[in-house]
Parts: structure tokens; sequence; C-alpha cells
């Protein structure tokens, strides 16, 4: 994934309240259902970390064996799991160390910390205006040479915030536009101290002794181990170029600012699929990559104009990408990243053959060619992904003068394929139901609930995002035969129960 | 997982060259064939940390996938996933800030830190005798009130480190036997420092500030997840007593000495399922899932007589449990725990109350009461059981004069499930082998070779444990069959293509 991008430094969300209000829905649906806690819950929680709860979990694991499926399955990429903790070179050699950072102010006051690119979100609008124009009025008495480069700012575009992040960012005009600046916790003036770079690796230590040589980093990306590993398993699996290698792991960035559900988070999972072409084939597989990602999310249910490209223009390309690209989603919130492709050229071979004094090079039998091969990227963030389904498929609906909350989930992706409800508890239903269940548990994540109002177990199963329910009533025990409500149509078949496993197996390839 | 057990502190590995070759082999071959490499290796490695490649994170995927089957898709234990960081006071509710430590000592000449229990082992047993013998001598001439005590250490059983490792723990001794021991590293005498004890886990810091009061730490166990969200998870899944609770996950320890492969290693994975029982059922179910979880290893192929109970001796149980007992695979090294099952009785949930303000208490329907549910919890190491599953399925055999290297692991554990391996490339072969390998993909994880001999593709597929090999030959163009070689037994069967994917999907279930 890359780190100085967009998705760090100037993701501003839009701030609507009636769309949050969504947000909210989900986010208490989320725990009443058990699709995420928070973590750490009686503690008051921790910051930037979600607990998947029992339907969270069996959602996840589905997104991520759909990718690994989509992307191991076929015979040009392999596997990889890497370990989390690594080597400390690896994060010289990425450059991590050096520029993972993000620049903060503290306030000499009440000690509080601020990443700069969002101070201006804490400062009201009109105000914002207010600010802005005293600090041009006083560059102007006072001559200053950065004046002209201020007002380019200033006047062009409409976004407040961007405006103030894009002047903090320079080292000229950041003093003198702290100075008009109260802090947002504490209210105090001129109070904050100058801007510093913060690394967002966390870091501990390896061994009992806590010193400088033995600081390693929890990964921030899982990419690295991919590169690392690149020769070994090109050896292993005998592939030649081009293939992939794929792996899906928990990253840990220590972000300032958490928000959004679980959008910016400090602990997530990535899906990272890193391809090794030829560098003259680059631009064919970065298109063809573009569009199988795309591709993906389509075929899984969400919809298409949700979706959208989001090219980064040349001046604003990471320092390792050639091109690349965001597969963004529109969030409640606004258009969110949700994956990233990137060409990273040869940087990151080239650098890990650099630090670790190992070649990296591959020996192409066809040119009779020895080269480092250039990588094309695809970046998905399984936690991000995560709640794209999940705001994708939430639906509010009016059915008979009740609303009725539905996770319209792609049935590959529901945690639970089918619920079975005996309609009453008698004449050998239970016993005919139980049958159901047993006979499908083996092949499918099955639900009995016999509990309440079917309507109101229905209700349950559509907030679960469950595609099939099945009732067993009267009519079974004379003709063998259940009825199926599908969770969308709300249409019922009358199916034979032989025939209930295959039926059910098809709906749901 | 338990931290203050035989596990952790009194495991000492028999040391036997002979067998010891066998591990050499197969980290050989895990490396060669792609199953486990190094981590970060082109940088010299990071101790106690492996690479799963395309081969072992299909295992792993495998063996985890079974056991979230075996936990889940039975309708009484629920899925989570918590996040690998949680809140500081977790940790302290649980006991591991204060007890989940290693005695250490330094040589204050080198300033090498040793674990106290397994200092013995860089000593040779006949030097060890010698010590032993002199330090008795010295007590006696001392008159030291330790003398008895320390006799009867000496004179009782037969392993000589475990010996010193009593002796050591022991306050009063400790320093008189450490006056005997030279430094294994420097040679030096009389220059270790007094004991000290480490805090085996992994800490950093939350947010930019690195002060004590932001320390986390990376979880040392699954388990302490599962426990703070018992309520949640109880309340949104609408479970009653007895149920459980299941969770995958990675745990991270700092251990002082890695060793034997993937068994002590820094980060590993584990598989923990807690099962929230009436207090006056502990036993019951504690029986039962002793039970359960040693069927679980033999189902999947483990023999019977490379496995055994540990029961845990009522003195030396963690102060949490009230019974204990390790699963133990016997490794080439000797018998090793690869799961454990506590009755940990209201320990955990009581901590949680206290510590956190919050009741952790069940209200029970039947009996009208509330209380403090039981846990028997079901711990396996899935990064040991891989380790057991794959020494298990290690075998040599004499073939034809020759050595044959076999995984026999079970089907539905084997990373690759078939093999297509067209024996001849004209006459139309490629393209059916092709399509066969096209209408098999979507179902089962393939491999397509080609290339070499076809004794040889046999040999490699043996040596990736795949199950299935399906050669195309001369005859299936004539009657559309296709030969089906058993990995174990060699045998093969000619099969019609049409009714190859139900055949391998029978023998795969």
């Amino acid at each position: 994934m890359h780190f100085y991008s967009i998705e760090n430094k100037r993701f501003v969300i839009a701030q609507n309240n009636k769309q949050n209000g969504i947000i909210e829905k989900i986010v208490s649906l989320s725990k009443r259902k058990g699709f995420v806690f928070q973590s750490s819950e009686i503690y008051g929680g921790l910051n930037g970390c979600w607990d998947y709860g029992p339907l969270g979990v069996e959602l996840l694991n589905n997104i991520k064996s759909e990718w690994w499926k989509f992307m191991t399955y076929k015979d040009d990429v392999e596997g990889l799991d890497a370990s989390i903790l690594m080597h400390p070179r690896v994060w010289e050699a990425s450059g991590h160390v050096e520029n993972f950072t993000d620049p903060m102010i503290d306030c000499k006051v009440c000690k509080a910390r601020f990443r700069l690119d969002t101070l201006a979100e804490f400062i009201g609008d009109k105000k914002k205006e207010k600010i802005l124009r005293h600090f041009l009025q006083d560059l102007k008495e006072k001559k200053s040479k950065s004046t002209v480069f201020a007002e380019g700012i200033i006047f062009s575009g409409d976004d407040l915030n961007e405006k103030f992040t894009s002047l903090l960012e320079n080292d000229e005009l950041a003093p003198e536009l702290l100075k008009e600046i109260s802090c947002p916790q504490c209210g105090s003036k001129e109070s904050f101290t100058k801007p510093k770079s913060f690394n967002l690796m966390f870091k501990t230590f390896l061994g009992p002794v806590e010193k400088e040589g033995n600081t390693i980093y929890l990964r921030p990306e899982t990419a690295q181990g991919i590169f690392v590993n690149f020769l070994n398993v090109q050896s292993a699996s005998r592939q030649k170029l081009p293939f992939g290698i794929a792996q899906i792991g928990k990253a840990f960035r220590n972000e300032i600012n958490t928000k959004n559900f679980l959008f910016r988070t400090r602990e997530f999972e990535q899906m990272e699929m890193q391809y090794f072409v030829r560098p003259s084939d680059d631009k064919k597989w970065y298109d063809e990559w573009k569009e199988k990602r795309m591709g993906w999310y389509l075929s899984l249910g969400i919809a298409q104009d949700k979706l959208r490209f989001h090219d980064h223009p040349p001046n604003k390309l990471a320092h390792y990408a050639k091109e690349a690209t965001d597969i963004e989603y529109r969030f409640p919130f606004g258009w969110g990243e949700i994956e990233g492709i990137h060409n990273r050229t040869d940087f990151d071979l080239s650098r890990h053959e650099e630090y670790s004094g190992k070649s990296q090079k591959y020996y192409d039998e066809e040119l009779k060619e020895k080269y480092i091969p250039y990588i094309i990227e695809t970046s998905a963030g399984a936690s991000r992904s995560f709640m794209a389904f999940l705001v994708n498929a939430y639906h509010e609906e009016e059915v008979n003068g009740e609303t009725r909350v539905v996770l319209k989930l792609h049935p590959k992706l529901a945690p639970i394929k089918v619920a079975i409800l005996p309609l009453v508890n008698k004449d050998g239903m239970p016993e005919v139901a139980k049958k159901i269940e047993a006979d499908l548990r083996p092949f499918l994540k099955v639900f009995y609930d016999s509990k309440g109002a079917v309507g109101r177990r229905y209700r349950r199963q559509d907030e679960a995002g469950t595609p099939f329910c099945i009732t067993v009533d009267t009519q079974t025990l004379q003709d063998n035969t259940v009825t199926v409500r599908e969770r969308d149509s709300m249409e019922q078949e009358r199916i034979n129960i032989d025939e209930l496993l295959n039926y059910l197996l098809n709906k749901l390839r």
C-alpha cells in the first residue's frame, strides 16, 4: 500500500450529517447483530481497533476467501503468509523508517498533539475564512516574499481544509499561520511548537533489552513480506515471469486521527498481490489488473455507480510509483479508497538488492537476460472492503407499512447461508427441521431458529443478510416440501426436501 | 493458553542427534518446496519468525479451516476475530503484566543474557555432574540449612537439566549454584547477576508519545479477546449456556530461547475455543472436550501412537486452572504440547469484572440465577499443529531401489488436491489436459505440470503431498478415460473424464 499519498495526507472527509446517520445506524446494527464490536469495550475501548463478532468474522472470512480463490486458484499467482515482525533493515530499504511520517505539532500549554493536515477540521468555516484574511493581510503588511504563493493557494479551489493543509506544509508560511490559530483543546494562543515528523510505525523490542539496536516494527503493510520472498517463492514454485504472489494479513499504523468506523484504524487487514513482470510489459499488466480488480467488486454485488477509479496525477505519485490508481467506494461520508493499483517499477527489489547485498535479479530464459522485474501491485484493504460491502448491502425498505432493515449481501459473502425455521413446534415438524439442519450443516453455514413469530424470525435473518430461509410447515409432512424464501425479493418457492441441498448450492455458486 | 506451566518453564527438549536429522530434512524440504521460509531471510533472518510459502500457506489455511468448521459449523460455538492490540488493563486483569515472566540472568562481563531454566543446556553432562557434586560438598561444608532440600532435588529423578532448573528457581540456592557455572558465552567465572524477572510480552506505544501511560502490548494469547467479548457475543448471538466462542489469530511472545523450527517461536498462531458452562457442569465438559479434541487430530491422520495426554499434576497447575491437560505429539526431539485443555473456572471473567467494573454475570433462565460461568478452554497452536502434521506426514520409502520422499498428508489438508500431468505433448493431449484443469479449478486447488519425465513429476507431487495425480495418455483420446494415481499406495485407476470431479470430491470429503 502506498504511504505518501492522498489516502494518508489529504483525504478530507466531507462532513455530511445526514449521510453520517447511516454510518451510525450501521455501527449500531454491527454491535447488536454481532458484526463488529469495539475492541476491549468493557475497558472503554481501544481507539482505532475493532473486533469482528460471530457474523462479522464470517463475512470477513468470506471476503478473504473469495479474494484468495480469485488470486491463487489460477496458475500464475502463488500464496504467501509472511510474519508481521520483520528484520528492521526491511523498513530502511522500503523507505518507511525515513519517510513514513506525518507532520505533527504540540500545544506547549496543554500538551495536546495534532496532525498538521487535520488541524483545520477543528475550526469552524467562518473562523477559517477570518483567519485566512487576517493571515494574508499580515503577510502583505510585512511585505513577505511568500505573499504571492500564499495568495495562489488561498484563491484557488473551494476546500478550506485543503487550503490550510497546503499553507501549513510550507516551511515559511506554517509558523506565520500557526500564530493565528488557537489550540483546539485549551484555546491558548501562539502556543504551538514547530511542526515535527512522527513515524507511523509501531515499534517494539526483540529480546529482553530495550535499546536502539533491538528495535523492530510491526509491519505497516504486507507488501514487503512479498518482496523479500520473491526469489524464495519463484524458486520453490518454479514460476516464470509474469507471475504473482498474494498475501492476506494484518498491518499496523500508529494513526493519530482514526475515524469513520473501519475506514481509518490502527490495526487492519490487507489483501495484497504483487505481480512480477518484464519491465517492457508494465503498462499492459497495469491496465489488465486495474480492470480485473474493479470487476471483482462488481461481481460480488457492489453497485457500479458507487465505484470509481481515481488516478493519481503524476505530481502526486508516491516516490516508488510510475502510475497509480485507487478504486474508490462512495461511502456515506464521501469517496474513499478501498484498493490501490500501482506500477511500482523495479524500485522495491532494487532497494532490497542494495540493502541486503543479495541479487534480486531474475534470469529470463527466453530473452537470455538477467534483470530486476517490474511489479504491478494490487493492494486491497480487507477491513475497508468489509466496510464497503456492509454499507453497500444496507437497505431500509417499507414493507406493509413497517421498515424492513435488510443486508443485501452477495450470497457468497453472506455470513449465514440458510436459516431453518419450523413454523409450529408440534406434529413432528421440529424433527423434520432438525433433519434438514443436520443434512445441510456439513456443506453450509446454517442457523436454526424456532422461537417467536415467523415474521420476526424473517426480519432477524434479513438483518443478518441470510439469503435463504426455509420454513417447515404442515404441508411439509404431507408432500415432503418446504418453502424457501429469498431475502431480497421475499418470494417463496416450494422445494422438495431431497432436492434442497443441490438447489441451495446452485444458488450460492 | 496457559503461561505458567510446563510449556514455558520446564519443557526440556531431549537432545537426540539422530532424530534431529529428520527435523533438518523437513526444514530443508520446507524451503525447497515452499512450505516454510525463514523470515526476512535475505537480511539474515529474524530469530523466532517464519514465513509460510505457497504450499505452506495452503496447508496452514486447510488446518485452520478444518478447525473452524469443526468448532463453528455446529450450533453451540460462535466465531470471533478480536484485534491483536488490546487495552492495557486487559493484561493487568489477566495477570500477564505481573506474572508472564521468565527469570533471567546476565553475564556482567560479556552482557549475554540467559533464561535460568535453559542455562544447564549449555553445559555438558559430565560437567553438570561435576558441578552438582562440588556444589553439594560446598553446602555441606558451610553447614547450609538448605543442604537437605538440595539433596532431595539432586538425588531424585534422572534429568540433569531439570535438577539445575529446580535448584536455580530456589532463591537461597541459586546464588550458590551460579558461582559454580561459567558463562557459556565468554567463559567468565562468578560473572552472573542475580536472577531478574523479564516480561515476555512485546510492548509498544499507542499514539506519538512514548511514555509509560501509552504502553500497550501485542497479545501473548488470543484467549483474552474472547473473555472480554463474552457478553457482547452472548447478547448478539442469543446463545444460552453452554456455548463456546472460537477464534484463530496471531499471538506474540518475546521468547529468549526460540528453538525447534516452528515449535517455539516469537510470532505464532493460535486456535482457541472457550466454552462457557454452568459451574457444576465443568467436569463433564472438560472430559468431553478432551476427547473431542484428541479425536480431531486422529481424524486428520495423526498416528495414534504419536499422540498422548499429559495431565498436569495438581501442584503444577497454572494459577487459574482447576484441571489441565496437554495433547502432546511425539516430535523427533521428544514429546511436545500442541494443544492445552483447561478448566479455567470463573477466574478470567471474575478478574475482568473486578478490573473493568462491568458485571460479567450471566442470567440462567432455567435456574433463575445470576452467576459467572466457568470456562473450559481448548487452546491449540496452529503453527505447532502445522509442524505436527508436517512431521507426521514425512516418509522416506524405498521404491525400485530409490528413495521416495512422500508427505502423507490427509487429503483435506494437502495443499494441492490434484495434479494434472499430460504424458506427451502432442495429439491433442495438452488440450484435453487443459480442459480437465479448467473444469476442476473452480472446485479444487489444481496444479498443472507438463515438463520432464512423468516419474519425476510424480516424485515432485509426492514431496508436495498431492493426494491425486491425473495422467492424460493416448488411451484418453480413444475412450475418454484418464489414470488417477493415489499418492500413498501409488495405485492407478482409470476413470472416465465426465466422472472425474465427483470421483475426486468424494475422495476428498
